[in-house]
């Protein structure tokens, strides 16, 4: 078990389904940030079931407590707890999870390595582990914003098969939230409430893509030759449940180009009356070169399967070795997508914040 | 800069592109593991510049020498050290890297990140580094064979738009190497190389997808939530030059499924008479669930972008802020990727004897 | 602020001492592992402040709450969140130290480090933060009780110059508990009685030394050349409120000694009617060499400064650089002696359960 | 086998005693500090055995190459690389060490940790592995000087019961070196070279105390609540060959004090005309105070056992079980503490500059 991210903006998280709780513990936050429990709170809102019609029904209000680490309305640079209560949580709804496996699902996994495992809801492998990561996310945002100014924009891009016609760059926080999918092209986000919907109805999934840009960062950012920022960046997003794939810039498909097409050529631009700065014409690269922010936008994508929950009868086995039906129960989430934006926008801004911090040591400061 | 990889099977690479030697120490592999330079060379040989008509013609032997840890052939458990020295560094080819910025490679960042750096041929974001992770992957390799009997074979999928027609699991080290474009589907092997070398006659470069398959892997290796084994297995290979995407099992085009035909069946495998276990009718989870490794193949790919040297003129600007053109000049790899899948093999067996050990340290070996 | 502990068997504590709670993640855990807040509860009670006459009247009745990574009875190799509520959180005792800095404590470092801080009881650098120590530490117990039978008992070895007449392979838990001192030896522990109450009476403190010695270690725990394992007790010990020195073994007093006289002789011995071990005439090395567990008794001291509250007039400055007095207040532990040796004993614990584990995960558990 | 020391500012040595080099990479060292291989080899020098009469005599120039992460004259940023080649490896000298287990040396431990050893001039256990530390050390004496100005000046405090009649405040390092036993106090030093001399003949050992101080370190140094700043240099310390022992400021004599009597008194104190800081009167704290620096002198001690390697025969046993006698044979160190003082240099050194970066990371370098 690792429940530890980061170097030196480090997070620890804690918490299963169905116990009492879930919380975070964030280590090496510097002092002097401002915080309340409403900015926390305000991302813990986006990350909430039952939100909106298509997403889970698990009433919960998932109100933060921040047990330590703030004084007089800032951080003090020691470490912050912040915990979460659950509240409605029906194992009754779970009783065949005790014993049976359910598909593409972590329980034959976690029997497997530990021996035994806390089946009530998912325990320590359900989703709501992400809210101390969206809580820590929070923060880092503000880590962000007041010592370089960059923020992150996530979205959802593409659901089955309809994709976002939308540019990176110009996509605002305002327009991500104008739609309960969390996709800012009112065109697609209504084709994909009306998938959503139909495949909550016939009791399936979907996945989909969530595409994500950071706005302000710093060129610098970033630890070759393991740490590189990209590599990071992998890691985070894969390590959120459903997530089976991660792209920057160009990604996948800018392995179908050729070398003269797909390279960045660098000019200086005027970025303000007298003051030139390096750019690229293009960004292919995705913001990052050599492992390193290159000053551009930091666009990646991640790609989450369709939910592994769904209310149809499924072929599985037991603990016991025996082969069994699953009975569809309980309540899922017909499409995670709409709610896994804020979790990479939690993963992308808890990367940054830890590297922006990792620079700074390097450099004494002098960016 | 951060050279260290991995929790418990650890290596930090050193050494620049034309210094005198690259190296590598690995630091945690278990003792009694019988080695010999010689298992060392045969992965290096297939990393070497030179290999063939359609990689770089840096001639380099890059003959390992073990300077440490290794006593009366095999690991005394004690750091590895292995060195292999730098012999046709032309810096000559490289005067105009030490001012201007090659499109698309680090030079820019690492000036922007370090305010300085070793310029000739790369310094230390040249491909040279690896190096150091491919002799530490062999190590790893034996590792995991004697420990579990667990193998990678990883081979060139796709270059551009030409895809072999092959199946993870039918792959065998054979068939990739008898190819120098390590595609084992002999035909589009063919129609690779032919591509490969108009790219080079052309001055331009090629991107494409490596596949890779690990067989025999215990279930029980990943450490959620965050050490999951997907997302050091994403990490790893973003680490790499030139990798700008990774996925797992179904990966991005999975999230184009529902739910209802993307999950995978759980039955019960006769493995031997009278041996049963649990087996997954479909691989869509790619071998990891939640995770940690369920026993199944684990397959991954990796995207490795068209290579950024090319031979021909580019638009770019120097580190005193002059727009110039860079001229073609040097040797370059038109397409990285038959050299890319030792790579590959190299990160993907370090993450598995990484979580090996760490797998082992929490159930005390009783697997 | 590093507030994690450990490679494998990791802990992360948070809290302040006049927050509402404070408490440790445990993350690392092997499953499986019987566990009750009973077990947890034991221990805390030691630390707990008014146990005894000669400890601070803080009424704090610490009671342990676990909120993860336990089902059904036992540890399910999930993070292990504990919390402890505060209570008696008189700030008003405090309010001069809002500005002062009171002499030999935190307040002035952490203004100087962070710019800023919670100075209501010390906040982080509060010893209460050691209740999240403790917690661990008697999971750790139970995890190396379980899996290789190790025990370790700490006890007071000294207090000011009153020094107990005991071996450290003689005294058992029951000594230790059997006067309000944890002195094993009834002749000294009562004589540092009197001391304790006289310096209480004085508005002044106490300084000692705690031993401990953990039996039934097998051979081979330490993780040369940096991570030794009593490297590892010493950093461990350092880090404990008012520690200020550690010596394995023969220590300090050794280095008057000649190699001819210090060195421990092997020899042979049945262990059981013909089993025969190695082992060491005396333990001059303090059960460690070359930072390895060598089967002997493993013998170490910490040395504990006198309080630096005390209930004197104090000259010092405050925050706005002025010189000026402090006057006595509030409660203080004359001697944290008593209390300091749950705190040794957790430390011990955690440090010998992290190098099990990474033991195990190089030998693949075969020890 | 954990070969990696820090955080941010990382070192990973390498190398056996009689195998064909031994070595270190640094990893994090900030890039722009001006170095040639002669200030590594400095502090080489004052390691090298051979130095004076009183050191062991085999003949080792130890010469530093510099593989890495230097270009024109100053640092990159990226991994360097130390290599020094071993030349006078007699082997022969150890021959019966293949089996027998010497006293009070890593033999025993290392069969029982590892299963296997190289048991040529005791291996990785061997003091040589030091020599990657010296090296590293030097270069982050280069760091600290540049970036804060702080120096360590280590010495000879001790040897058997001759004490010298210094202050910390006092010892430069001329003094130091003024003497073949690094012992600053004239007096003393020839009473010590008196007594090595005598044990050397008698075919005996000394040890003694190293005490250092490190001068102009800034407030603010120290990560709480576990890496502490005496925490890790704690374990520094104790990662050493022979040390058995640390303390800090008043140490285990300050536990003989009352608290009234040892706290120190904070003042402010005019520094220039018109600038004032906080200092404290006295300075039993040595310098760091609840795990951070406060700006006072840091002052620390190490034990160091006397040498377990003598020149008379002593009982042993041998792997296969058999009791015998082991003669006495080869070269050796009557007395270590000459050559510890640069060594505890180099971890001092070490863990400053590791905790310079990390609190840069925390205040974004505005200290």
């Amino acid at each position: 078990m690792a429940s530890t991210f980061g170097h030196l903006f480090r997070i620890t998280t804690w918490g299963e389904s169905h116990g009492p709780a879930v919380g975070v513990v964030i280590d090496g936050c510097p002092p002097g940030i401002a915080l309340a429990e409403a900015d926390v709170q305000a991302e813990l809102d986006r990350r909430r079931p039952g939100q909106s019609r298509i997403t889970t029904q698990r009433a919960e209000s998932d109100r933060a407590e921040i047990l330590s680490g703030i004084f007089e309305g800032a951080t003090t640079g020691t470490a912050i707890h912040i915990l979460v209560r659950n509240k409605d949580a029906r194992s009754r709804d779970y009783g065949e999870m005790r014993t049976m496996y359910r598909p593409s699902h972590a329980d034959y996994t976690y029997d497997a390595k530990f021996g035994r495992r806390d089946w009530r809801g998912g325990g320590r492998a359900s989703a709501r582990e992400t809210i101390g990561r969206v809580a820590a996310g929070a923060i880092a945002a503000k880590v962000l914003r007041e010592r370089c100014g960059a923020e992150v924009v996530s979205y959802v891009k593409r659901v089955q098969d309809i994709e976002a016609a939308v540019a990176p760059g110009e996509v605002t926080r305002a327009a991500v939230e104008a739609h309960i999918t969390r996709c800012p092209d009112p065109e697609a986000a209504a084709a994909m409430e009306q998938y959503i919907d139909a495949a909550r109805k016939a009791g399936d999934s979907l996945g989909g893509v969530v595409e994500a840009a950071a706005h302000g960062v710093p060129p610098g950012l970033g630890e070759p030759v393991f740490d590189k920022l990209d590599a990071d960046l992998a890691k985070a997003m894969l390590s959120l449940p459903a997530c089976r794939g991660f792209e920057i810039g160009s990604g996948f498909a800018g392995t179908r180009m050729t070398g003269s097409t797909h390279n960045d050529p660098f000019y200086m631009a005027e970025v303000e009356p007298g003051a030139r700065r390096v750019r690229t014409r293009s960004n292919r690269s995705g913001g990052v070169q050599g492992g390193i922010s290159n000053g551009e936008q930091i666009v990646i994508r991640a790609a989450f399967k369709p939910t592994a929950t769904i209310l149809r009868p499924q072929q599985t086995v037991d603990a016991a070795g025996n082969e069994v039906t699953l009975k569809p129960r309980g309540r899922h989430d017909p499409c995670v997508l709409p709610r896994a934006v804020p979790l990479v926008d939690a993963m992308f801004n808890l990367v940054l914040a830890d590297h922006l911090l990792r620079h700074e040591a390097q450099t004494g400061g002098n960016r």
